[in-house]
């Protein structure tokens, strides 16, 4: 019963494999080899244009260094008041980045477009004291499991484009939101308008794999550079290659959200027909937040299932009552139907 | 006939196995499981007391940093002229430690004592329109294959304690240098008052495990920021764990060294017989530099052997001729005795 | 009628002349000079305490360097939402201490304790992802005119210590809330727990003398190098030293601050009498912010009048009103009652 | 008897009065008064062509920001390994622009064609792992005395532009230069393809007056954010302006130089004609160096001369001997025949 997070669960037999196949072979380092040139030709497929990839070490990693190659000095950056890359990166955005975050608030996770606009009224490309608008970012899909239809991302994308900002999506669990939406990669993403995708692995199925795609090659040219010097290229780059080629494959990586997704689904039934649980809020994508009496979630605990105590927001639908526990519970590509049912047995 | 570098080889077989067992498991994320903690002791076993431990991905982001951990404003950094930090790491140590790297002329890769009480003459703690000396850094097995002895180490050392200076040691090839010296790790660092150390595992036979190590554990204590701001806090984390896991059990990564070190004598040997090559300056560890006829490195080019041309240094015992180039051969853990032999035949 | 703001004005006669006598001997250059170490055993009277005294170019500068000299990796910073630090620094304060500023909100441009205390729950000391707390900083007087009572001070500094953080007080104002309150500087700083001071003496008369006070000498211990490196420390650094003298001889800063505010107190008599103008909010420092009809604010602009329009708060007592507008008025040493007549009337 | 520096003199009488006149009136904040539209328009018929301006508090701000204009990832700066940028400015250079300074070496302090070549070499447009040529900068005159001719500064030029680089050129001294040039300032600049200027007021008359000059205004695009959130931005940055008029007014600034660079020329001529003290090497600008016995330093020193020792640079024409001291003696716009004179007769 490991709900505690999608990045808890090992990798998939598939990508362990072709990792093994490239353990026993010598090729070039630095990103330099055959095996780094045919994904890059891959993501090209995947997205249906010519895009510039670059792995990354984390997902942290990849939002920080998208938004580093949109630099600009005195720059802010929006994002939605729960981001990762406010959150959850110990300020390594603003670090990479030299511009500051700043939160705009959103109903379940997302960026409300009035907001938005009202949050960026405040920093005009002259404001020299204020600082001024540099990019946005969203994340799909969202810390709190639920997803930007495609029109909702284009609303923020035209926002951004009529102030002329580039807009970088956060895909740590990109690979859910596409299943969960039913749409391809290019129409999440470029087809909106998204200049630059954090496309993260890790949480679907492969040890380490992160990479930064950018849908502009020529806005791309500095990253090499970027990378480098943020101690972010590996030399044995090809090991993250491999694992991209594995997850790719056959659609693997659509299956294992579809998977971790359809456990999810199996989660939110049961807690719907639960007496006792609710639901906290609509989630779409492999996270669920569940209200429940602290004494279940404590008998949840003792029989071993692992998760996290959820911080209430300000904009819960019904509030948590005093002995009641808010909680997050996340499925991932190894999450089984008897975990789910144990949980819910557990909190039965 | 892969000589270019070590980080051209895969992964051990032994570390892959390792990782296959961990892929099947749960468990916690962010460097947090029992595993992470099971290895942190193993390095205090290795290091004979107490140590503190750190993965991240790279080489460049363990010294980056190594040295971002003893940052002073307007501190700089001494290290040899040809280390790693200053020629092979696109800034990225000055970019996380905001110190400014000082290189130091020194024989075969090594920091020579008098340079370097020349050069930190002009960086006294009270320069502060100059800067002041804040740390020194060695590489061993240094960048051009040569091996600081204990007792050079021990002066570097007394060099910076009299002014109280931390002392890091590079340690990419930490292995073949303590196989070399046939030494323990203990007395190749901090009982000769090393406080530092960028351990690799890479080049090694892993394919991506690198650790921060503080002989002083007090020193560490910011370090969980720096790296998780550095976007260096891998999530599954234990993957690195249980490379390192695998790479120290029953001494394989001495093992593995050895027979690096034994493959770079082979070649030694060889060329010394030869009629034609001749090695540039001694080495010790698996990295041996030859100058040879350029006629012979096409030829051995055109049978397929891998290396790098080298960029002459300013102190060559023997200059190279205007027909002759100097080139870099580096052995692994996965070079064969047929490899170096039919390299040799290649240039006879 | 200057009202725009209280660095519109020129620079005080006795300072001049100062500045005169100052021109025309030799002395030591960046700030090693008698001079400047008279004037820091002045800053030891006037704060009846030792204290480190830094003179930099602006306050911006100021404050920056204040905070880089707490900078701890991962830290952020509380301010309230409309601090200058926030809100007019262009990212200078992220810049130089890589911390991240994080905005409290709270009534009449003060932080609200309870509101900090909730913000820095979020920030624990062990909070490796999220960030943790390392300074508070107010502003003494705030940007929107009101003061902190000493025991308001208190109180925020109380919730610094009990967290073990540096309290830093953003003092552009600082003598127009020192003449406000009929303090000493000592009790509304260091006897209220304020480590650092940001005092300003452009705004009060001086035309470039901002100072970084710190009333713990050993916090002081990096801040040479942190002004050097940030590119603060004047070669002719005796010339603000000079500004300083006659700043602070005879309380000639005190008096320039008492007629600031005493036109501030004629502006707000002439206002609350006024039929159609009303103060916005309370104000006791050197600025007022009244909401007047539009056509009466164009009609003292075509007279000359100069002031800015101001952003509407989301805590307005009453609201303003679509054909108003809200306007802040800003006295100086060298506002006169004419000025102040005149404005009234020209609104009247 | 002050030849320290020529920071150590004050500000000279026209200036002052300048400033005098600016102090009694208001005017607009942050550097968008008239006057200060006015200067910028003043720095056009000087250089004759429009150029963009701008005004900050030292000369290190003045170097580093103009080099943080031009800052691109990885990249390094090639400067004279004596120029203020690597000797004098505490990490600045390296903390604002991001990128390393590469001293270049070069008799009497100007950097040696043949040698930045060599450099440069190092440092291709791809070199992702060493890092990439991104500037170059000199400085007119150099710290040693030592002038450019303007073919010198095209030489460099032409290897700045052969290779895509902006030309930065420290001018702290630029009248200085200017005046024993005989040469106009177009002609020392953008004639020459220099790209950028940091325009010093302040070591000649000025008590602080310091500009950076782009020659492309589209260069300078970033410049008002770098400069405002580097602290830089003087709220009553007319007061800098003023100081400019003074300066530039019926040339003004070339006669102060010229009074410096010819009271240099007396002592040198001074020197010349004395039987024991040398000149250590050619100098044309306001710096004079000289090799004297040791116990004529001390008696010149107790007679109450100010300057300061030299170290040793490794290229000395004729070495410096064991009872003989190098020290640096520095004229200004206030220094005195009879303080030469003095002088000479000190150590006679």
């Amino acid at each position: 019963m490991f709900f505690a997070s999608d990045n808890w669960a090992g990798a998939h037999t598939a990508i362990n494999e072709r990792l093994m196949r490239e353990s026993i072979r010598f090729a070039a380092a630095y990103g330099t080899s055959d095996l780094d040139r045919a994904i890059e030709q891959r993501f090209n497929e995947i997205f249906e244009r010519e895009v510039a990839v670059f792995f990354v070490a984390t997902g942290t990693a990849a939002n920080s260094l998208a938004l580093a190659s949109v630099e600009r000095p005195g720059g802010v950056v929006f994002a939605h008041s729960e981001a990762h890359v406010i959150e959850d990166e110990c300020g390594a955005p603003d670090f990479f980045s030299g511009m500051r975050m700043i939160p705009v608030e959103g109903a379940e996770g997302k960026i409300n477009p009035l907001n938005l606009k009202a949050r960026m009224a405040r920093y005009p490309q002259t404001a020299v004291h204020h600082g001024r608008a540099a990019a946005i970012t969203i994340t799909q899909a969202t810390e709190v499991g639920s997803i930007y239809s495609l029109d909702e991302i284009q609303v923020v994308s035209d926002i951004a484009k009529a102030e002329g900002l580039p807009l970088h999506m956060d895909g740590a669990r990109f690979a859910n939101a596409l299943v969960a939406l039913d749409a391809t990669p290019a129409e999440m993403t470029w087809k909106r308008d998204v200049d630059i995708l954090s496309f993260g692995g890790t949480k679907n199925g492969c040890w380490c794999a992160e990479a930064i795609v950018f849908f502009d090659p020529a806005m791309a040219k500095e990253l090499p550079f970027i990378r480098k010097r943020a101690a972010q290229l590996f030399s044995k780059s090809r090991f993250i290659a491999a694992q991209f080629e594995a997850y790719l494959k056959d659609d693997l990586w659509l299956e294992l959200a579809g998977h971790a997704n359809a456990m999810a689904d199996r989660l939110r039934e049961g807690l719907r027909a639960s007496n006792t649980a609710r639901l906290a809020w609509p989630t779409q994508s492999n996270e669920v937040f569940t209200v429940l009496p602290k004494e279940m979630m404590k008998a949840a605990q003792e029989k071993g299932a692992k998760f996290y105590d959820w911080l209430e927001p300000r904009d819960m639908p019904e509030p948590v009552g005093d002995d009641e526990a808010l909680i997050r519970l996340v499925t991932s590509f190894a999450t089984t139907a008897e975990d789910v049912d144990a949980f819910l047995s557990a909190i039965a």
